[in-house]
């Protein structure tokens, strides 16, 4: 009865909107994104604010990874000084980083490094866009309402003051915690873990040692990572400014998670949590996967992936999953693009049709939502925060593989919440991933807290595809979203910390304490003279 | 189109929601509600929830301002040590000192003071219920599913702990704070103004001394504020407690404000805005109010009111305002208990049936939501957070007289925005209201501010009370929020701080340079030594 009644209300409220909504007037909307994996979910929001009738315009690149045309959306490709090669070299660095060497603290370094020299070739790419001019001048005169811009990559915010648009930020988060610093969101490294300290939001006084050490160390590592984009920054608006300067101008802040993979920590008005934003879509399976669906039986399936970035494992790698997929009851497929059937297909062994069979899916690619389908028992990922939401949805416990980035700070908070196991890619072997896969399929545990995590992930009062649509639309409706805007931004870090006030403070007390003991000292001593004066006498 | 795809699309969304909704099960819910205007929203949502097929226990005390029973819900009455003259006899306190006496810094103690002896007086309401045996083994024994209670009175978070029970907490803010204390939110000194200071977020070096002098002195206020009720919960609970503690153990915390009225500043995931939630209901007019509404043609009418708790004015205060009202061509109502016809009918004078039929309303007295009427021109009003929601829902520009409380500090906030003017009671005459109700009505800007303001505020992805009904309904679904409770409740206060962090690498950067310092001169005068003897040589 309730839940007519909870639906009849929505329904009502559907109805009472057309007369008394905001009414939204279609409006065009510039889009910066970031290429690989991140572009996955802000296609989502492109195509839904394209559906719903907004002019979109997407700038990519031409040597993309992921970003292509659709009807969907317009597309305006710009020159990059760089070729498909050169940025794959750069991407394999990062996966032969991942792949074959122990995390130690050398691979923070070396992760950081990597993603310096990814910043840098981004960064001539922005150059090359910025610098064009005709290009520049078809935006400038479109007459854009917002930039929706994935701030992982600086080039936005540079358009947005360029062309005075009112922002919305789209993102996971920046390593450096500048998405933070910029929005003046206060972060207490007491209860907040750092970004690749690997730490949970409960900290021993050792681990809070480091989370304070890494919060003084962020600030630099953010000027290191962006320094050639302050330059350009500068340089292209003719004013000294930096990307966190920039960035603060930012009217939304859309944040893929919420509190059911991330720790609850303190937020502003202006930032927006959106995550599962992914898990919306679920077009039909073809009939060769509703085959190898239905016939997994009662065992269902495990699946596989090591994100978009990770397209092909070295030989002995793929053994060690083939080799465990074999021997569990589970059918096994692979979504994305670690394709074990084509890797293993040349080298057919006595067994290999029916292993084909339980293993592979030859013709057509699984789904990325298949990493969520009902019948998947366990779900095997490097821990990229779209597969991490796939599973949650739809409460699938997991099988964690690390590999780079926000990954073993991702991994780390399901391990915590009792849903996943976590493993080390470099040194895997068939019995670990078997141990591992055994535990989280048959121990119940797994399964039931998952089912509770994914309970409450669901239940939310609006779907985060339309909150962030409602969003975009709201700083484009109201050319930003002042209101929310925290005074903060107009203090320096001292003020902001109070500081001055209470070096002013700390000096007015001390100079009380010495006024007043100087002045007891002095009638002490007029005292005691007069004393020793009177005895003499 | 756009606004069609909208509305097609929440329908949809209900649709959907039939089929994949957390279903919504009707469960037990008691209420601990503060008495006066703090109930009237309130209300609102206890009758939501039972509308919505919750069984709904409000607990009354049997002297009562405002809160009655009602058909919507259950109410539970228990006696009190205290009567009705009793409990008069101080808000006339409050009401006199705010009435006649400049404010200066003596009305903060005066007003804290008041405040001390009203929660020392309920404080005696809750001993009675808790010692009430049988009261509380019918509630024990209910199975009740979560509490929502106001925590402006703290017995509910003993009840709450008494029968382990998930809470909601209703609240515009606890005015020492405590609130944000206990919910563990960061609230910067530097551009969060404290209560009673009357500051905006914009403060300049003096006022931020001042501020953070406030943000120092709050625990204390709150500690004397909340003395008694300490020592009441670890006396009834049998274990080391205050209220602050126990108050930490909050699920959700529905707060009555958004940034519309608020300065933007930190939240937790657990803070949940519901500012607005009272201007929902619409009931028709009386008969003789549509004619009063009607006949006050091109010029509207002015809507007056100094809140529920104020029913009768001085006479000389009450002339003032009638003298004022005789000379604007709007007409005057006045909802709440402020009956200037009631005041004047035994006086009547030449002009009085005409001004009566301007500046009354004699058999019904106009609903709350006449302050946000169409055809309002402007809103006189103490500044309480009702009415003000009214005024922005509605786009209403108001002439505000702070009396007590958080008035103050709303009355600035909506000043700042020039959407409202200000003017004292106490010295307040004909002359200087009418200057500030020819300014809100003539002068176009507080109307075009305010008409901006009302389309921000009403511009939201939910509504306040659904929002506020879907939180009460999580809790009770999941048994609380646990994962939005952050792990800073661990933590005292050096540690949230990292105090002793800071400490520690303090003392472990003086060692390095004390020994630094020490070896480089130990050396120094090795050689120094060894270059004098060979000298000497």
């Amino acid at each position: 009865m309730v839940r007519a009644l909870s639906v009849t209300a929505l329904g009502l409220l559907a109805l009472l909107c057309w007369f008394t909504c905001e009414p939204v007037q279609a409006g065009k909307i510039l889009v910066t994104p970031m290429d690989g994996s991140h572009w996955l979910s802000l296609k989502i929001l492109v195509e839904e604010l394209s559906q719903r009738g907004h002019e979109v315009v997407v700038l990519v690149p031409e040597t993309s990874i992921l970003i292509g045309s659709s009807g969907n959306y317009i597309t305006k490709s710009f020159a990059v000084p760089y070729t498909s090669a050169e940025l794959n070299f750069n991407l394999n660095n990062v996966r032969k980083q991942a792949l074959e060497k122990p995390p130690d603290i050398r691979s923070l370094f070396t992760n950081f490094g990597n993603l310096v020299k990814f910043v840098n070739l981004q960064v001539k790419g922005c150059e090359m866009l910025l610098y064009n001019e005709t290009l520049m001048k078809s935006l400038g005169e479109t007459g854009f309402d917002a930039l929706l811009s994935d701030p992982f990559l600086p080039c936005g915010t540079i358009i947005a003051q360029k062309f005075s648009l009112p922002t919305i930020y789209f993102l996971r988060g920046i390593p450096c915690r500048l998405d933070e610093a910029a929005a003046k969101c206060p972060s207490p490294p007491s209860f907040v873990p750092r970004f690749f300290t690997g730490y949970s939001d409960k900290m021993s006084f050792a681990q809070r040692i480091n989370n304070v050490i890494m919060t003084t160390v962020e600030p630099f590592l953010c000027q290191t990572m962006f320094a050639t984009f302050d330059e350009l920054g500068s340089r292209y608006l003719k004013k000294d400014t930096t990307y966190k300067e920039l960035l603060s101008h930012g009217a939304i802040w859309l944040l893929r998670y919420d509190f059911t993979l991330e720790y609850p920590k303190p937020i502003m008005p202006n930032i927006v949590q959106i995550g599962g934003i992914n898990c919306a879509k679920r077009d039909p399976l073809s009939k060769e996967l509703e085959e190898f669906v239905n016939g997994s039986g009662e065992h269902g399936f495990v699946v596989f992936t090591l994100g978009s970035m990770v397209s092909k494992l070295p030989e002995a790698k793929a053994r060690v999953f083939f080799e465990a997929f074999k021997q569990i009851p589970q059918r096994a497929t692979d979504t994305d693009a670690v394709d074990l059937s084509f890797q293993f297909l040349p080298h057919p062994e006595p067994q290999a049709p029916e292993v084909f069979q339980r293993v592979s899916t030859r013709v057509s690619r699984p789904p990325r939502w298949m990493q969520g389908h009902p019948k998947v028992k366990a779900f095997i990922t490097h821990g990229g925060s779209h597969g991490i939401y796939e599973g949650i949805c739809n409460g699938v416990p997991m099988v964690m593989l690390p590999l780079f980035g926000d990954q073993g700070d991702n991994v780390q908070r399901l391990v915590s919440r009792g849903v996943a196991e976590s493993l080390s890619i470099y040194d895997l072997s068939t019995e670990k991933l078997l141990v591992a896969l055994k535990k989280v399929i048959s121990e119940k545990s797994y399964k039931e807290k998952m089912t509770k995590l994914s309970a409450i992930h669901r239940d939310r009062p609006i779907e985060p595809l339309d909150l962030a649509v409602f969003w975009t639309e709201f700083v484009m409706r109201h050319k930003g979203a002042e209101h929310l805007k925290p005074a903060a931004h107009e203090l320096n870090w001292i003020q902001y910390h109070s500081l001055d006030v209470i070096g002013f403070l700390l000096l007015i007390l001390v100079t009380v304490i010495f006024v007043t003991v100087k002045s007891c000292m002095f009638c002490f001593r007029k005292c005691f003279r007069k004393t020793q004066k009177k005895k003499k006498e």
